[in-house]
């Protein structure tokens, strides 16, 4: 009767980076734009770590939602880009669906710009095409928490499961020993407190 | 088990605008109210740019409760107009039932003052008969944000899907192309932000 | 799949008021003691103007918990009121579920404190023996918004519907027309936004 | 020893807008995008419905800063408009100094974006030349509720009075007799709330 | 170079309570309804039981703005009741100044609807003409926290104290030997926790 | 198709806590640290008062994370204590996993930090192999609120129950004839409110 | 013109705890119950540790205001404890006044409940007869922050300086020299974060 | 009466960074961790883009407090560092002290953690002795709001300006002729809101 939990696995996941463009980011208020711009480096970061196939695709980007943020562009140079012409759902875009499936993933990651759209429907729209679809909650964001919660409960209803980039890491590594100084880089890099507890740790274990 | 995706199709869905009344509108306390104004205009608008059949309803408007917001009658002279003598759920009075089934739609857009009773009443009554409920969130409004809680979850136990009215614009949208200047203006009028980002884009280009 | 719409009514329903005691009201600090004070006033008014069979119960009320609100025991002189001698849960003590089944009820209206324990335990108890639950979440508390939530959580997972005193009422109540002025006194009695509609709306008619 | 009360006189304020430019206006997360457009407008209005002399600056409007709002350009098209060439604070623009002493008033009243810097800046310097100052505080926006509180607590120590549009509209105004329908036309068009007491009491009153 | 300590004294203090009028009170969000009904009445016990001279006025009351709450008018029949004819400052009316200055104190205590014009205006104005003037926060209301932080700004800048109806009640009683049970039913009516302290106290004590 | 009630059997549930480490303590800062702390506290004292089977497990103590809260060792100097030299899912651990089956119990109680990854990984985990899962929402902490209603939603779907530690000895204890002392003495050493009604009820009396 | 640096000195400065007794303590609802008793005990503890002359009083401690805080009482059992018959304000208590003046100090560290009575009444009567007064704002509570806010501007405007309980102990103090482990055990027992930095920082050092 | 504005000059200003270490850090819970850190390097990128003779000051680095921030370190080689033995106000520290004269500057811009102590008692004292101090709020952290309040009403009592790095960067800057790059660098770098204006700019502009 509940759901079934389907845990990340590196080896079948891809990610899918949703109209993080320039304009819409000035959007996004529901969540604080420093920590909104550390999330969505750190999950980028950690597409990279974890080596995962990923897709960016933007909307207009001509026109005022502006341009992709460059830190994506210059750490993705040969990801697939989809720039789409039109739709809003990007799953409605072919080039978009086909270079998903060509990744021959069966587990999705998306995140965006805004939650309530351009990151809803198409996970809607892959779960119904079956596949399992993990939204990042913290590197998407829209314009109230009104709208955010709106957004959860019906992708939740719908069996989206909802993580945070952190969760997300930990779950795709699984075990520290696969690659202790990675991770805590990653983690280093994008969680100050995490920062602070390494670089006093460091600090009294080299005293000694 | 979990919830199918039902896409929102502008030929197939009818809004249902319940009890936006001058005196009720004092009672709303779970949204500020400039937003709140303007969310209840930025859906009239939608269902009159995706020219949905509009139903328009109020309870008691000749006492306390007070009359329909001057705007919407002025949006949809021509809409049926039930002016209900006494049933609190919409959905108890047989002339507003006629009047939905006479649209012929299966998809139903709710929205209204206060969100538990007149929101939620109609759209639990709705989905017994079949009908796919959508309830627009941010133009619904009620005491506080504890009774709003209360009544969505309430609802999406039901099957209710929660949307913005922005998100639902997007889903019937679907694709920019049918429509970029008319869609841009909708949420050019409604979006402070997103009148920003074009102006700013419109100068720049303007200049070169 | 999703839940099916039971309507409350009148007769068919009981209300449940579980230790409301005067020490345990200081344990409240999710809403207001001046909002959370007048909701359960106005859900006691409510059962009583309805007509619902009441019952009252208290844990340990000659310990630090304290007695009753007075209040509560003078407006149901004759409730049955069961002073449980120990259970935490009052669905554990016989007596109280045998006034439960006397009312000869199926849907059952439960407030109290604190909404994690005193609320939760009987809620989840009734639906196991088939008992349709409201739970009345503005004149329920507990230690704050956490508690809330998780108690939220637990109960609607397992069927328990959530309203406010005001949406029960309504619900209760289905047409203004089976008594305005008793429905509109209710309401202006604890709702200082809708008695200013009412004395406005007085004062300009009889102006006129 | 506490400062005098120096009431805002029609026939001696003039009203300067600072930087609210369609850039800068992303920037502002203090106040809810809604409300602060509209609060923006609704000083703009005041502003002519007063016929006070206005001031329109701009930082750099040729870079990402962007355009003014077009709608304070349209409202005054005879306005001394200064597009400052680099100058941070309007104050050390020579042609806005120049321009707001050429009003020959005495009472200065400020809004802007951001309220640190574009409001903050001149509204000091302006205060030590010997100008009273009147910054309105819901017209001016910033980065966040902790930049906000810092500039306020900057320009009280230094003696500037701080208002809202709708207390200085009423200051300026000073009895309803001069002209009802101005007034409440303008708090009608700014106002929700005020509005729907509007819609009600007509409605009420013509029925009669 | 501080503010001298001006203790309020029941033999020399007025109550003056400024446009509490049902529309107006609709336009109140800074403070939540219930409380702050519960303050108004709470502030006028307090007049009462005190017997300070009392002043009523009101602004426009036969227009939107509505009749002053009736709980007003009933517990001071005899009081000086000014409706003015347009004046927004309340001291700019000469029937209200003459009242104020009949009764002979020199400690004005305020309150009113809204904060920053209603209250804000006339408080000014007295402390000009030599008054010591107590603004009574918590009776007092506007439209959103940024409002009242600026009128409390201003007023406090020019020498206004601030107090709650409590710290009022209690600086006017000075001693509870003065009368126990009178200050005590006045705390109980208005503060609900304070009411249940003394329901357990008295059980208890009245068990043993 | 709702979830059944599970009650929670002191005879039939393991406790399991899960890296309450020093270092990660600071990456709590979705609940406030002096509650916090409180919570955890109160957890394990309620673990020691209904002698349930406890498990300790930590990640990495030896770097950054830093060692586990003293007071927990202390407390359960006797416990299974798993020091993971890996895995970031306690599950994943053989050892842990077997302390976890050789209690023998069916119910499993899981708090820790952070919530996301070291509370859900293993309540989802354990849930797939079929225990019953209550996790204690108030003695496990994350970065923000988001991460942790992200985590909620996502445990939640899979079937886990929410509790705080208050609910859970509630829920444990079932009837305070089993012993009033030692519950109530677990009350007031962690819950405040609920000590003073104590020491207010105790005088009271004792004065009698 | 501004306020004069007047440094707290620990020969100089006496303790006044005012009305931290178990009823009053229920009303307090500006800060968490866990925090509030946390800064209360650790106001007191820091008060011991500096072995500063301390007052107790309370204000009809026989009737539902209840007793003292137990703490309080054994922490400082041969301190002056003024049970005061009915003033409300401690300052006209001529026995506390004279135990205060018995100190001989100049510098009067004030906290209590509730801040805008029983702390602001007697610091306010303590500036007009020439002590600095330094009172405790996290060690004192009160009903909401809008009354906690009123009373934070009565007392500054009178000269009163605000201070925290750790800022205190601090410029108590003065060279961490005097005493490292003595007041590292201070802030270890009443700061969980800073008692996980000497957790972690002791076992790194350890192992070395 | 008022404060006379004193403008910050980069020729007159030096910079005190005060106990920003990586044990402190995790005290500060009145920011969010992301944008604290961000803001803290916003203003030492600030004092090295406009050479401002700065100062670091340690306390008890080699216990539990921790290092410096590496990056505080690593971006000012040169500058005076004062690793406090003992003293808690970095103002009681010659070798501190005498820096700060050493300079030569007549303002302090002072930041650190925690406000209330690091930050507030060199800056009262700083005062005293006569010069100009102006506290960095966003770049100085606290336990939570109410500790932050407290701080800021004792400082501004005193004399204290309080700036965010923002307001601070602009005031140095004066004109942005002065630097165009430079300046709009140092905003990209550490806003990013402000950043994806200059990238939208660039982009249209280029495309051109």
């Amino acid at each position: 009767m509940t759901q079934p939990y389907v845990k990340l696995d590196k080896n079948n996941a891809a990610m899918l980076l949703v109209d993080h463009q320039a304009g819409l980011l000035s959007l996004v208020r529901d969540i604080d734009p420093d920590r909104f711009n550390n999330n969505v480096l750190a999950l980028a970061d950690a597409a990279k770590y974890f080596d995962l196939p990923t897709i960016l695709t933007t909307s207009f980007e001509d026109g005022p939602n502006g341009p992709l943020m460059p830190e994506l562009k210059a750490l993705f140079p040969d990801a697939p880009y989809i720039a789409r012409p039109g739709q809003i759902n990007a799953w409605d875009n072919d080039d978009f669906v086909k270079a998903v499936k060509a990744t021959g993933k069966k587990q999705l990651i998306i995140a965006g710009v805004v939650t309530e759209v351009c990151v809803a429907f198409p996970a809607l729209a892959a779960i119904e095409e079956g596949f399992d679809v993990f939204v990042v909650t913290d590197a998407s964001g829209t314009f109230n928490e009104l709208a955010r919660n709106s957004a959860w409960d019906r992708m939740t209803a719908a069996g989206v499961q909802l993580m945070t980039w952190f969760g997300l890491a930990c779950e795709l590594h699984r075990d520290w020993r696969n690659d202790v100084e990675g991770l805590g880089t990653l983690f280093a890099n994008h969680i100050p407190d995490y920062k602070n507890l390494m670089t006093s740790y460091a600090t009294v274990k080299g005293r000694a």
